[in-house]
């Protein structure tokens, strides 16, 4: 990697890193409203990504990408780094846009989903059941977009052509696991008894993997890392992503929708099939545990449904169950970068410390 | 390009480009299934990919890949140019599967739709309702990983990375001009009143650049085209591309169902802003024009009303100027060719010349 770090950009402040990426998205997305207006096409397409892209969102992904370059030895942010970490924030925009499609989410960064926005704007024109059907649709259009812009974001970065070719198969490895990871997310939601095996094997792949481990390995490639570097940070990326979703599968239920931004009842209307969910419905007594499968996915559920299942949820021991998941695989993935220290530079490994624990203990 | 042809492929010969692109799509789909193997990952994922992808297609954006290849002087049919023209493939899959999403369309090739297709699967083991919701994400999902991996069949085929530097654009900008196509598709599919321009704007993103134009520089530049040798395979796409969107409308509505293999009233019930339509409405009597106008996407549409339809848009004599349109066209895209006969290879405008001819004169 040959361009030099912009020398505003402060290292390891998971802030500047946020405003770099941030910057960098903004100047891509007016570069395609001028493409657009030059080739006359409509304005509001990359209105409605601007909007959706640049309203919040923990930009963890980059995050980790940038801190991947660091631990493997890169210095400053250069731009070809940003870059790549505003790809992999557009992919994701991508992701979660068809995901609440998929779900049927109402809310998202405590705003209208964005086929729910559209759906909206739609109806000021057209009737409802219309309204529905386009909301929905140009939604998944536009996720459809965003992954087709990440791409070009990622190929237009500046990543010389020697390392293009160890980013590309990670990039390719990483759409595919976080595919699968939907896949058996969605076909397991609908079945009468979650699986314990399947959830841990969807949070592996839509989290440790998709939000942790392959975005540190992409910035680390950028940095030339070794193999070795690369295997100690997927051993600190899977228990970490694990009691990262763990983290947010309590919070989807016990947390506060004011810090959140999403209802503390959809993962239970949604009848996800979290580590949470299959362990309360292996700990609780038979008849809670029958209880909570009866309201677990029920679309009218009500606040007093939803507390009795809070109630069964906690009182069988699975809510502080997977606290102490939490805290045991913070532990595990603190010593790995322990152990790792000769592998990984000191700044990067304090970074991606911070990230752990910032990651674990949030409320939102 | 440094890899040989393979000397089993007769060049020019539409049906063995066909068979080594789909040998090309075989390999990798194994290949994809030994990965999902040794992942532990579901193996049906692959299996309904291969089925969508191997049963049937006219493989057009391959052939005009690889008719680009040699319009611009390309020998044989090198490995690295099938794989390009097999992702082109893939990434077909990927919009066809999401436009019959959007489209609700039931039949794709003579076959159930995707999402139809995986709805009767789902509902073996789940009710009606659920049934429908998963056959219609994990179509979306299915979409969504045909994306993915035609970006990993072009990064995989062998291009050198000097070439890559000219075809990533292209491939970019193909996409995009897709998707903006389809966006202007389903916003003007749901008004009142088609406007021709916006059909026309449609015709030229979704046809006759994303079929045509894209498909021919992709392989062109392989072949190290200069800018002149793009500038004609567009001249000769515009007008082809257009012709052979018209031809397909007048299918659509006038087309023998058992060989096109979807239904002649499926435009009509949707309401699809052909250019077709435009004409008719615009040239039809006050009277005709406004039963046409209550008849168009009318999702209840009974046979006797679509044959009334096809009565006003052939009595009115838009069917016949479409039919005067598409000689016109032709004509144009033929006269592009013999005017560029210096610049392109003489093997590869006659086969130009062929394809252009099918492509107007089909019945499917």
């Amino acid at each position: 990697l040959t361009a030099t770090a912009d020398p505003l950009i402060a290292p390891y402040d998971p802030s500047t890193i946020r405003t770099a990426v941030d910057r960098c998205l903004d100047t891509f997305l007016s570069a395609k409203a001028q493409e657009a207006a030059s080739d006359h096409m409509p304005p509001d397409v990359v209105e409605m990504l601007r909007e959706f892209l640049l309203s919040g969102g923990k930009r963890l992904r980059p995050l980790f990408c940038v801190y991947g370059w660091h631990a493997a030895g890169g210095r400053g942010v250069p731009p070809p780094v940003v870059q790549t970490a505003a790809a992999l924030e557009v992919f994701h925009a991508f992701a979660l846009i068809h995901d609440d499609v998929m779900d049927e989410s109402d809310i998202r960064r405590g705003r209208p989903s964005l086929h729910r926005a559209l759906e909206s704007k739609f109806a000021l024109h057209h009737e409802r059941p219309q309204a529905r059907w386009l909301g929905t649709h140009v939604a998944v259009l536009l996720g459809d977009l965003a992954f087709a812009w990440s791409g070009e974001l990622l190929h237009t970065a500046g990543i010389s052509s020697a390392r293009m070719d160890r980013v590309l198969p990670v990039v390719s490895r990483m759409r595919t696991e976080m595919m699968y990871g939907q896949y058996l997310d969605l076909v397991s939601s609908r079945t009468e008894v979650p699986d314990p095996a399947t959830s841990l094997k969807v949070v592996q792949l839509k989290t440790a993997k998709y939000t942790i481990e392959r975005p540190l390995h992409l910035g680390a490639i950028l940095a030339g890392a070794s193999d070795a570097v690369l295997r100690t940070l997927s051993d600190y990326a899977m228990p970490l992503g694990t009691a990262f979703q763990l983290r947010d599968d309590l919070l989807g239920t016990f947390g506060d929708p004011e810090l959140t931004g999403k209802s503390d009842d959809d993962d239970l209307r949604e009848g996800k099939a979290t580590v949470l969910v299959a362990l309360a419905l292996a700990r609780a007594d038979p008849h809670a545990s029958s209880s909570l499968r009866r309201i677990l996915g029920d679309r009218s559920l009500t606040a007093a449904q939803a507390d009795t299942a809070r109630q069964i949820i906690a009182g069988c021991g699975a809510r502080q169950e997977v606290e102490s998941l939490i805290r045991r695989y913070h532990a595990e993935a603190i010593r790995v970068l322990d152990r790792g220290a000769s592998l990984l530079s000191p700044n990067g490994s304090q970074a991606l410390h911070a990230l752990a624990t910032t990651a674990l203990k949030r409320h939102s």
